[in-house]
């Protein structure tokens, strides 16, 4: 059961213009599955990605790079069932050909494809299969599809995840539409499993590559499930430039801000999304950490908390068992921390100060703030003004049952 | 249940002359508990310890590491119930109280007296039930209860842990034996939980802290359950200086060797023993790195693998979904890594072979490995010479039922 997430309805997600969408069942692992869903962006459009950190990166998340970098994007194709990761070079030729495959059919040069998988690794991509499922998905295609999208890429999700905003950019209004998908193998390092977000704005296509960049670090760079960061984390940002305000041709504009502030909502949201349905996930937390020296530092610790099995079975059990944050604390690896400067609040109850226990902390303030399915842990160091957050969500038998279970 | 690791027989631990231990039941948290326990030194012994690298450490640590830094150590005293962690000043003040009192028993000064705690975190010491249970506990010290106080350090162990080893020292007949305790916030940084290793071999008093930091680097240091380094790792050596053979003055004579060899083979399997008994462990696993360009690199790589939720919980499916190794090594954090000159065996089948599936791999032969109670994972960096290894084991339901129980 996701947390405090429910399905998103055709109605609210806003088509972009300029963006159509079709999904079909390609039998790629499964039968009676829609797990493959293609993109179509009409003329004009500009795309910008970010990818996985992971050195293991996935075949195709290596051919986005290629084909983003030769610019001129007009179609994506993502596929469910097989991550087509750790597949060496026979890897890289299957995620070739199914970018020739989409680009036949779509009067295309191959390097305007951009593909993506998710599902296990190392199995060779069955690229046959997506090749026949390829024309149903593109006679799909719709511009109110993205509902339909947001299920396509599913994998252990139990929930689809898509969320829509409208803006006023120069007096005219634009649309922000995106999708994403993941509940385990999560910690985006650059960007989350797979995000698609889209815009009608009209956007300097050399503006994309820092609009992806800024969006994934203030929403998917600070999700985490369980720590790890996979090999096929694709984020793309997509402006149609359909709409009709003049084209934004920096960030810092009234209007750039008025979309990157409706695009970051958007993604903050969908990186959320992919935490509230982590698997087994009953809690979702927000790991905040204040007085650092720098943002690095902040992140550092608060990583060490959101990945620590202990923290997060004490939050599965609503257990204020604290000792173990400042444990996390401690081994976070800042190695001229002062233990004597740490405070510590579970949402409003200030728990340690100064690192040991507040005298006026009661154990029934702890346990009435664990018991919420929404948590803020903040840690202030004490050492300097720098802050941020991740979020995460608690350990529970259904992850180790989940996980243990994926592919049998 | 422990993975292949079987009670200790009291006749099987060997007396170290020179060193008697007592235990007694204190009340600490629970009642008709064994939960303090002391060692007693003879007059000339030389200790050596290592201690938590987490920055929160226990006041008992900062106590013992001022204690040893002024030397001729008579005597431990350890509890368990309660860790006197993230408790402030008044922390520090209970930790010398309980020096104090045993020093007043045993007619020594408190800098003579090492305090050692373990359990749960930020709650106060209950350093009166301590006091009053010393008297007991020193009334019962005897140099044969050795499985006695494995079976004192107990918190969430399943097991007690202790093991002996003789060996020829100058033609001398010398002893090593040891206890350890810990299950769950296992990552030792520079030692485990609790671990006491003693010796009646005559050795140096410089030689121990370097002995020490050694024997920990060979044995704890490379233990990992779930990745949480605790507040209160602590491992003490003694020698008790009482056999009668030339004073070992160098670590690297054929007697320091012989010493070092027994003493490393006793805090292997201490630590060992550890992660057989790790919380929820139905598997252990070798996990090794090889060709990597340092070994610092290689156990970056052999972590990242080890504390793993996804791989950990494979494990423990016994399935071989060996994707998720590969996907660990890539986002261990050496940013040159070239994944096509990756290979991935679990024990001698050959799963990878430069980054992508062997040719030759079936899916059959790695069941039959992973089904196995001891696991060997190797990979091959392909970058170097260098070579580490680290313990770990699965991630089980038990796990999550034992840490979201731990306290209630």
């Amino acid at each position: 059961m996701a947390v405090n997430l429910s399905a998103p309805s055709a109605a609210s997600l806003h088509p972009v213009p300029g963006v159509s969408i079709g999904v079909a069942e390609a039998n790629v692992r499964k039968a009676n599955r829609k797990d493959l869903t293609v993109f179509l962006l009409e003329p004009g459009a500009s795309v910008g990605g970010v990818f996985t950190q992971n050195r293991f990166c996935a075949a195709p998340v290596q051919v986005c790079r290629e084909h983003l970098a030769s610019g001129d994007i007009r179609a994506l194709v993502i596929n469910t069932g097989n991550a087509n990761a750790g597949t060496g070079e026979d890897g890289l030729v299957r995620a070739r050909q199914t970018c020739i495959a989409a680009a036949r059919l779509l009067n295309l040069a191959p390097e305007q494809v951009l593909p993506f998988s998710t599902g296990v690794i190392m199995e060779p991509l069955p690229v046959d299969r997506i090749e026949k499922g390829l024309p149903a998905a593109i006679d799909d295609a719709q511009p109110q599809h993205w509902l339909r999208a947001a299920e396509g890429i599913m994998t252990t999700d139990t929930i689809a995840k898509a969320f829509s905003r409208q803006v006023q950019v120069d007096g005219v209004t634009v649309t922000v539409t995106g999708i994403s998908k993941g509940a385990g193998m999560i910690r985006p390092n650059m960007a989350t499993m797979l995000g698609f977000l889209a815009t009608d704005a009209q956007v300097d296509a050399r503006l994309l590559p820092a609009l992806a960049f800024e969006l994934a670090e203030g929403s998917f760079n600070r999700a985490t499930v369980d720590g790890d960061t996979s090999t096929n984390d694709s984020f793309i940002v997509i402006a149609s430039n359909k709409a009709k305000h003049a084209k934004i041709t920096s960030l810092d504009t009234p209007a750039g801000q008025a979309l990157k502030g409706a695009m970051l909502e958007v993604a903050r949201l969908l990186a959320q999304a992919i935490v509230r349905d982590g698997e087994g996930a009953t809690k979702f937390i927000t790991v905040r950490v204040e007085g650092g020296k720098t943002g690095a530092e902040c992140r550092q610790v608060a990583y060490a908390i959101a990945h620590s099995p202990l923290v997060k079975t004490a939050f599965f059990a609503s257990d204020p068992n604290l000792g173990r944050i400042l444990a996390a604390v401690g081994y976070a690896g800042i190695t001229d921390l002062d233990q004597t400067k740490i405070d510590l609040y579970l949402d409003d109850v200030h728990v340690a100060v100064g690192g040991g226990r507040n005298p006026s902390y009661r154990e029934e303030d702890g346990q009435r703030v664990m018991k919420q399915s929404e948590i803020t842990v903040r840690v202030v160091l004490g050492r300097g003004n720098a802050a941020d957050q991740v979020w995460t969500c608690d350990f529970s038998h259904d992850y180790v049952s989940i996980n243990a279970d994926y592919r049998s």
